[in-house]
């Protein structure tokens, strides 16, 4: 068999005119114009394209993570200019920023240790500034940091976010929480960042929903908290819009622990809780 | 006579979708917006609508200022609702972010002490970052900041630019640059900022293309403050692209020297120069 060059790509992307990132038959996706881009470079080979935040319509990128593999000798033809050439041949709102060799146990799904997200928010009345429109929610109500704080204090930790998550047969809605706060940004935008080791689908824009129902003042700071006591999905939850979110970052342990962490996030993810 | 009321407005724009800040018939420009949505509010009333920065086509905007006239009575009813309504009635892409009564005599042309604008060039081989590519030039040449900010030293102060201007009859191309220098952002974006008593058509575009010849190394730093000897607009003075510009802020003195400093402006504009 060929030997195989793994190839981890760091992609950016204006989420506004993808249907997300999966690959769909007849929708733009971020996938599916990566596959094409690659198509005419190397023609039609199986990439194994596996990404390590399958984010959804809408949703931004300026951290995206994903890998393929590539023959090595069909790699060796494109070392020295793959960057360019992807920049040529993908549309101006995806972008890969960066092509580097790992060894194949990376994986950058299930090797990654924890996905950041950025949300922004601008709460004066006369709504985004216009350049950042495509990336920032407007909020008519003004929001209280201090109470979007304690309402994000609330939620950091290891918890079942099953009321934050839509439910899937046998997998866990266990998600660790390590950072979640507010700021607010020179030019005044509220920004909640928010890292774990992984989210469910639309998790983050639950999270955001239910804190700005508390940042202007309709609910309790302890309310959100509260939530993780149920077992599934609240329909008191307001999923946040698509379009504030952006994926900044996903990280990595270090190269000898790729094939570890990939090993026990596979078994974690796939099988139902434990106990009890 | 009716009394009159004299208003600041505070505007941001992406300029992407407008032909330029000024109203024209056939074209969809900020001016014309801001005129329909104000006729919503106010009728066919004569509004006297100043700016003090007449952008090109694709020019954005943060911090362009305008004036305008409503009859007292009128504004008296809208007072308290005039930025929100004015979001709701215009396209997200521009905004009037702030609505200020202020003296007759200031005029937001002609009272104005300077104009800040912000360059923005993304030099890595795979372009701007999607999320500001509407707001940000790609350069494929890598940029040398210490050659930019040499080339850019030689510029500062009072200059006749006519090398850079498109020159109009009976107006000097005479201007004083008090501040004009290049950085690089925490993503590595290089930003130009020029702040001038005014400037003339296309002339901070055209003093953007000189230095990025300096930057990218085709030219020698000395070269864009020689051509300040020129009497004519260089043709080997090429315009960099609308889209990476923003006006950022405009200066007005205090309030009891907005009618002299207009009357020194528009002295200084409309005769030719005095001497030699």
């Amino acid at each position: 068999m060929e030997p195989l060059v793994r190839l981890r790509l760091d992609v950016s992307y204006d989420g506004t005119d993808f249907s997300g990132w999966a690959a769909q038959p007849t929708r733009r996706t971020v996938a599916g114009c990566l596959q094409e881009a690659l198509a005419v470079l190397v023609g039609d080979l199986p990439l194994g394209l596996t990404v390590a935040g399958r984010t959804d319509a809408g949703v931004h990128a300026t951290g995206q993570v994903c890998h393929i593999d590539l023959p090595a000798a069909v790699y060796e033809g494109l070392r020295a200019s793959l960057v360019r050439r992807l920049a040529a041949l993908m549309p101006p709102d995806a972008r890969v920023k960066a092509v580097t060799e790992v060894p194949a146990t990376f994986d950058a799904r299930f090797s990654a240790t924890w996905r950041r997200y950025e949300y922004r928010v601008a709460d004066v009345p006369w709504g985004p500034e216009p350049l950042r429109r495509r990336d920032t929610l407007g909020w008519v109500r003004p929001l209280d940091l201090d109470r979007l704080r304690a309402a994000a204090a609330g939620l950091v930790g290891e918890h079942d976010f099953a009321a934050y998550c839509k439910r899937k047969d046998n997998a866990t809605t266990v998600r660790a929480i390590t950072h979640l706060d507010w700021h607010r940004a020179a030019d005044g935008v509220a920004i909640a960042t928010v890292q774990a080791d992984a989210f469910c689908q639309a998790m983050v824009r639950s999270l955001v929903g239910a804190m700005l129902a508390v940042g202007d003042g309709r609910r309790e700071p302890a309310w959100p908290a509260a939530l993780l006591r149920r077992t599934e999905r609240s329909s008191e939850v307001t999923v946040a819009p698509a379009h504030g979110l952006t994926l900044v970052a996903v990280g990595y342990p270090a190269e000898s622990e790729y094939a570890t962490r990939a090993d026990a996030t596979r078994r974690l993810r796939v099988s139902p809780p434990v106990a009890p």
